[in-house]
C-alpha cells in the first residue's frame, strides 16, 4: 500500500511514523509513505499557499493551484483515491478501513488547513473522509489514524491473523475486558471465571460482557446491529 | 492546560507536538504537554510491561503496575481528569472538547496498546474516551486528536476567535464551501455570489449550503438539532 500525504506540515509525520507498529510495517515495506508539500509547487515569490476568502469572513484559505500542481506531480497507480481529509466527509470507521485496505494500492491524502481549502480542489477529490464530529487544526492528526488504521489491516503488520477478528467492532460490539498478572493487584482480582479453565464458560461470559458494555455505552451500535441483521433476513 | 501522556511510545509524539499550531501554542506557553513512559516504572529486569491475557486468547495485555506507578508518580492539579483512550469510551466531539478546555487544568491520557490494557486500570481513570468506531494499533494517535482538539480552544492559539465560531459543528451543521483567489482556476469559477459584494446574499448563501449539506451527507446531526431544538422549547 502506497500513501502519498499532501501536507504543509511534513515535519509533522516524520515521529509518529517511525515509531509502534506502524514504522515497524513501513521498515518491513508492508507500506510506503511520501511526503509531499504543496509549498514547493508555489510558483510566486512568498511561495504562497492561502489567500483571504471570497465573501468575506476571517481566517485564510488554501489556495488551489499548488495542491493540484503537488497531487498532479505523483505517480498514478491502477487501484488509487483521492482522499480529503475534512470534517464534511463520511466518518471513519472500521468498515472503510476494511474497504481501502481490500481494494487500493495508493491512498493520495490531501490535508486540509486554515480555515478550509479552496472547493475547487474537489475536482481532484474521490472522496471525502471525516476522523469525527470536531475541529481540529489541520487534516494531519486525521490522515495518520486513516493510515495506522488501514496499515494494521494489512498482511504481517498485526502478529497474528486472529487478533484482528477477536476485537472491537469486528462484530458490531464493543470488547469485553481484559485481564493480566498478576491475579491480584492491591485489593482488585481477576474475575474467578477466567481462571476456571472452562473454556465455554469463559467464552460466554465475555460474549455477556460485549453485550452488556455495548448497551450500556453505545446502544446505538446494537441499533445497527439490528438493522443489519434485518437486512440479512430480508435477502 | 497541562498534558500528561502515558505511553509507551513516547518517541511517536516528538515531530507533532513540535509542528503546526500544535508547536507553536506549547512554544507560547498555551500547553505542557509530559511525556511518561510506563516502562520506566518496571521493577523486573526484562521491564515487562506486557503479559498473557487470563481466559486465553492471542495477543498481549498491558500490566496495571507499570500504569498505576507511572500515573501515582505525577503531580496532582486541583482541576484534573484522567483519561483512557479506548474504543469502548465516550465518542469524541465538540462539545467534548470544549467541556475539557473549559473545566481542566490537568489532562492525564493513557494510551492502550497490545489486545488491550488490564481492566483493573479504570480504578484511575475517571473517564474513557474513543476517537471513533475503528481499531487503531494505539491509543497515541486518539490522544493527540485529544490534545489537538483542547489546545486549539484555549485563547491565543487560533489567531482570531471569531475563526472558532464560523466553523463545523459549532451551530451543529457542517461548513460551508470555502473559494479564494484566482477567480478563475481552469475551468472553474467561483460562484458569483460571492463575489457580488452583498453580504445578505453571501450569508443566506452560506447558510443555504450549510443546510444542504449537513442534509445530505449527515442527516444524523439535523435529526440531533431537532431534538435540541425540542428540548430548548420544553424548558
Amino acid at each position: 500500500m502506497q500513501f502519498e500525504i499532501v501536507t504543509l506540515f511534513p515535519d509533522f509525520f516524520t515521529s509518529a511514523l517511525s515509531a509502534s507498529l506502524l514504522g515497524k510495517a513501513i521498515d518491513k515495506g508492508i507500506a510506503t509513505v511520501n511526503l509531499i508539500n504543496p509549498r514547493d509547487f508555489t510558483k510566486d515569490k512568498h511561495r504562497r499557499v492561502d489567500d483571504v476568502p471570497y465573501g468575506g469572513g476571517v481566517g485564510m484559505v488554501m489556495k488551489p493551484e499548488p495542491i493540484f500542481a503537488a497531487v498532479e506531480s505523483l505517480p498514478v497507480l491502477p487501484r488509487r483515491e483521492v482522499i480529503l481529509l475534512t470534517p464534511q466527509g463520511q466518518p471513519m470507521n472500521q468498515p472503510l478501513f476494511k474497504e481501502l485496505a481490500a481494494n487500493y494500492d495508493q491512498l493520495v491524502l490531501l490535508c486540509g488547513h486554515y480555515e478550509g481549502i479552496d472547493e475547487r480542489v474537489m475536482h481532484l477529490v474521490t472522496r471525502e473522509v471525516s476522523l469525527g464530529d470536531f475541529v481540529l487544526t489541520g487534516g494531519e492528526i486525521p490522515a495518520l489514524a486513516l493510515i495506522d488504521g488501514v496499515v494494521r489491516l494489512q498482511p504481517g503488520t498485526v502478529g497474528k491473523a486472529e487478533s484482528l477478528d477477536a476485537e472491537s467492532f469486528e462484530d458490531g460490539l464493543l470488547d469485553y475486558p481484559h485481564y493480566t498478572r498478576p491475579a491480584l493487584f492491591r485489593e482488585y482480582a481477576v474475575p474467578d471465571v477466567l481462571r476456571s479453565g472452562n473454556h465455554g464458560e469463559i467464552a460466554r461470559w465475555r460474549h455477556q460482557q460485549q453485550l452488556d458494555r455495548t448497551r450500556d455505552r453505545r446502544p446505538d451500535l446494537l441499533d445497527e446491529l439490528e438493522v443489519r441483521k434485518g437486512d440479512e433476513e430480508a435477502l
